[in-house]
């Protein structure tokens, strides 16, 4: 018999899921807006219809479970506590709301932490039992393999690698506490230098590469066609990435250290300061050799590491 | 038949050994000073001496093994990695250099990370299997529980947990980087605190309770009989303490973390404000409940954590 694992991302702007066999090759693939305004209740239904549409013509028994990944806080038994870009989740089930409607065995977890699993699984950590996986874009969030296994902390709230403090008296991050990584170099935080060096006068082409306000994305534009403050500004912000990752290499000791996100489409201008860094601020000689590569598997990293989950929870041959 | 396993801390002033049962009760102890600037082999030669007093008149099919703590960078197949305080040590094996002479299997550790597994196995975190234990004293060291094993890293070189960045422009750490913890939480931090308040002639009775040169001892001794400036500078130290433990529980969110090392005796002078400081600097408050409590088995620690280390890594029953 043929078998299946369900994959689901519960993104604040989209909702998507995908059919794959248990080697992750893709069969089906839906996606349709979150609409997340409307509330728990309308986000579960459109779940539902876009878990329908890859499953469609496929009996049930063929289907190992099925994975998904929202946006933390989420708990170990599914739970989700109040996200910011989901009204309304305080405290739902996805797990208890699904797996009735769907009658399959439901695996939840932070969509971050979902990303490391996949890398691990399918991406640039395959083979790789000590993974650190950090997602830079509008936040900063991450996942970690320990001796193979997805580290999830006590209730399932580890990993939150964006949220270190790296300087008491930073700016303000997302999450309102002052100076942590996700404040120095997340996509607001590059595009909140631009804005504050262009309107010091500096002299850049940012403006030309941006569509309306300035983004992370036009300074990554910018600096790929030879911009210097835009280089400068990515520089400056690897500089901090490295701070937060030789801080992860002393905490942690992976292998391999896998950059995705948004922010990490700009490349080598971000990753090859924050490798500078990070040679610089190592404690010691014998941390050297911990790999930092971009992450190999884009935006749907999300779901593949819902499928994984599947994979790991339902306890599938590797 | 009774079983029994031997425990060795080898310290930078002194070899410490102990033989316990497998509930971990202690039969025989011996200590001898480490002189550690003798080299390698002499000190090799005593570590095997202290292992003969508290195994005289046991005979060898009795020993399940023999686990050794050291101060890290040791890694996982128990090489020594040049620590500062044991001159000589590039490379030593001491699984390779107390195999043959002992004719039992041996299992080495960084003395931090076994101060966990002993907490976990024997202290305050019996039954805790997401648990963080830091050291603070001369300087910070940490190991980490997670999912119910020792935390080691790719290469064995995880968890010093002193050594993340805390302020990148802050004063210097003992492994020559700015700002980390250690260089604003550990015994020798807080002694320079003191020393540059006194010398700006801040009034206070702690050169009264100094024997000698001001120590974080005398700090402590201070505090402990309400001078202010004493409480105050211990509240500054918890304060970057609890900076750091916030940190950790949005890494690895442990259930529980413990704080030992000789620091650790000025109690709650110390735990207070780092817990206060944890407070206010969670990301959320879904990781608000993680306990922050003085570790349990005091100076003998790494010789428990050793002796534990055979029997998680010997495969005794639990």
């Amino acid at each position: 018999m043929q078998r299946w694992v369900i994959g689901v991302d519960l993104g604040g702007t989209q909702i998507r899921a995908l059919r794959t066999d248990l080697s992750g090759k893709k069969a089906a693939r839906a996606e349709q807006l979150t609409l997340a305004q409307q509330g728990p209740q309308a986000v579960l239904s459109r779940i539902l219809e876009t878990v329908r549409e890859v499953t469609a013509g496929i009996s049930q028994e063929e289907i190992l479970g099925l994975g998904i990944g929202a946006p933390g806080p989420i708990d170990s038994a599914g739970v989700v506590h109040d996200p910011p870009n989901l009204p309304g989740w305080k405290g739902v089930s996805l797990v208890d709301e699904l797996a009735g409607p769907l009658g399959l065995p439901i695996y939840a977890g932070n969509d971050a932490n979902l990303g490391a699993l996949a890398e691990h699984r399918f991406g640039a950590g395959i083979g790789v039992d000590h993974l650190v996986y950090l997602t830079v874009g509008t936040g900063i969030g991450g996942g970690v393999i320990s001796h193979g296994r997805m580290l999830t902390g006590w209730r399932g709230f580890a990993a939150e690698l964006g949220h270190q403090t790296l300087d008491p008296d930073g700016p303000l991050c997302g999450c309102g506490q002052p100076g942590h990584l996700e404040a120095f170099a997340s996509g607001p935080a590059i595009a909140r230098e631009a804005r504050k060096a262009l309107e010091q006068g500096r002299s850049s082409t940012i403006p030309e590469h941006a569509d309306g306000a300035v983004t992370a994305k036009s300074v990554a534009a910018a600096a790929m066609a030879g911009d210097a403050l835009a280089i400068e500004l990515l520089r400056q912000a690897g500089y901090y990435l490295g701070l937060g990752l030789a801080n992860l290499i002393h905490t942690l000791e992976p292998q391999r250290i896998l950059i995705g996100g948004g922010v990490s489409l700009a490349g080598e201008l971000l990753l090859e300061p924050a490798r500078q860094t990070v040679d610089q601020r190592l404690m010691s000689p014998v941390y050297r050799g911990v790999e930092i590569l971009a992450a190999a598997l884009g935006p749907d990293v999300g779901l593949m590491g819902a499928a994984a989950l599947v994979m790991q929870e339902g306890g599938s041959p590797r």
